[in-house]
């Protein structure tokens, strides 16, 4: 049975998240029944990361065995065609063997949040950005970030019903890129690490958005962190500034260079 | 009864256009019903550009006259407030004087056009751009543009229904972006005149595609123009992708410094 990963773009909204459900409408279930339509049986893919309702994907990554030996490309433009209208994307498919698994075999996966302060709502821009209607102090976001960075019990920052064995998690970058527009101004936080505890990333963005907005001291991220209590954690961001952007392998699939093919 | 100018920002895609109908919901009908909640009447509001059915705003203005004194501030809130949940949006208010006018002192008008090529649908952005699935040539196309750069009579790149008098106008930039994306090339056309025909820039943008795409030869744009013959011009494109940018005046309404209040 030939394996194929799929680079995977979607729009979280209506979706109670990557996870199939039996009542609900889900990002691996609208893969799943897309399969369906070229090898009707039963299919079963994995994701690297397990996104929550309401979030979106720039670079997910997804397995699938099929019974046919499909063209990457046909298989991805195929997939494309049945997935419509719902708003999911396959950007890009490969081949790989039959022990590479797009969980198991990651090695870092990036997130980005992408927060907005402006007094007006959003209008084409819904649903894809957290908007705030204060000013937010980057630099004392930045500073208490930076607190996050390294290996750390994270269990402050880890939603209660997370089914990680351990709570200590190595965080290697959360960096705020600040990007002005022409109404209000962007907060881009770029997270990165191995992996992830259930709620982490909306956890540190609810957080330090407490800290920009000046009701927190950037003391008080490290004090929480150092709690390793949920009950010190900041308010947990919603879910629809949240996007999984890129997620790393020791060789990326989908370089067709890396793969001896180009 | 004082006068405000409002900057309004939509996204098009559920409303029949900015002009107010009578059965299907319009940018126009929205904003007076929002009106009417803080003054009851019935209340006809004047635009800079009246967008057609799918094409949003970034920078519509508009005014209102209202029977009270407004702080401006408080009434752009409250007209946000009952704006929700439209894809509307009140960016700021100023008071102006009686006899300003959103459409008729307006100087100037900027409009964006969206073109995306990529093979994969679109996710979070679908309906913010037009997508193609081929590539294009932004020198070509650059090239066809700059043909129709100062005043000629644009009767090719006018729809069949435009009620200007004129065909002739002066097209002051055609300017066209190139923004490299993770997956696909966005471009992104920059368009400026005093006053447009209706259908003009989907006219300029449908013909532009076709020279990008190389099914035209860019030579083809000026003797289209040339023939001052509306079967001469390339498709219209979808409005998806287009966007009222900005309205130019005199002096700017928003720019609390040029009113002498900063």
């Amino acid at each position: 049975m030939p394996r194929y990963a799929l680079l995977v773009e979607y729009h979280g909204t209506p979706f109670a998240g990557w996870q199939r459900q039996s009542d609900q409408p889900s990002v691996q279930g609208a893969i799943e029944a897309a399969l369906a339509k070229l090898e009707p049986r039963a299919h079963t893919i994995a994701a690297a990361g397990r996104t929550d309702a309401g979030v979106h994907a720039l670079g997910q990554v997804a397995h699938c065995d099929m019974d046919k030996d499909w063209d990457p490309f046909r298989l991805s433009e195929a997939l494309n065609y049945h997935l419509k209208p719902a708003p999911v994307a396959i950007l890009a498919c490969a081949q790989v063997s039959d022990d590479w698994h797009a969980r198991f075999s990651a090695v870092e996966r990036r997130y980005l949040f992408r927060v907005i302060s402006r007094r007006a709502p959003l209008t084409s821009e819904a649903g894809q950005l957290w908007r705030v209607n204060h000013p937010l102090d980057a630099a004392a976001m930045q500073a208490s970030a930076d607190s996050l960075l390294g290996t750390h019990d994270f269990t402050t920052f880890r939603s209660s019903i997370c089914q990680a064995k351990s709570p200590v998690k190595t965080l290697d970058e959360l960096r705020i890129e600040v990007v002005p527009r022409p109404h209000g101004t962007e907060y881009r936080f770029h997270v990165r690490a191995r992996s992830f505890l259930h709620n982490q990333v909306r956890s540190f963005v609810g957080t330090l958005e407490r800290v920009g907005a000046g009701a927190w001291t950037p003391d008080k991220v490290a004090d929480a962190l150092a709690a390793k209590d949920r009950a010190a954690c900041g308010p947990v961001s919603p879910p629809h500034g949240l996007y999984l952007a890129e997620v790393g392998y020791p060789q990326n699939p989908f370089d067709e260079a890396a793969r001896g093919l180009g």
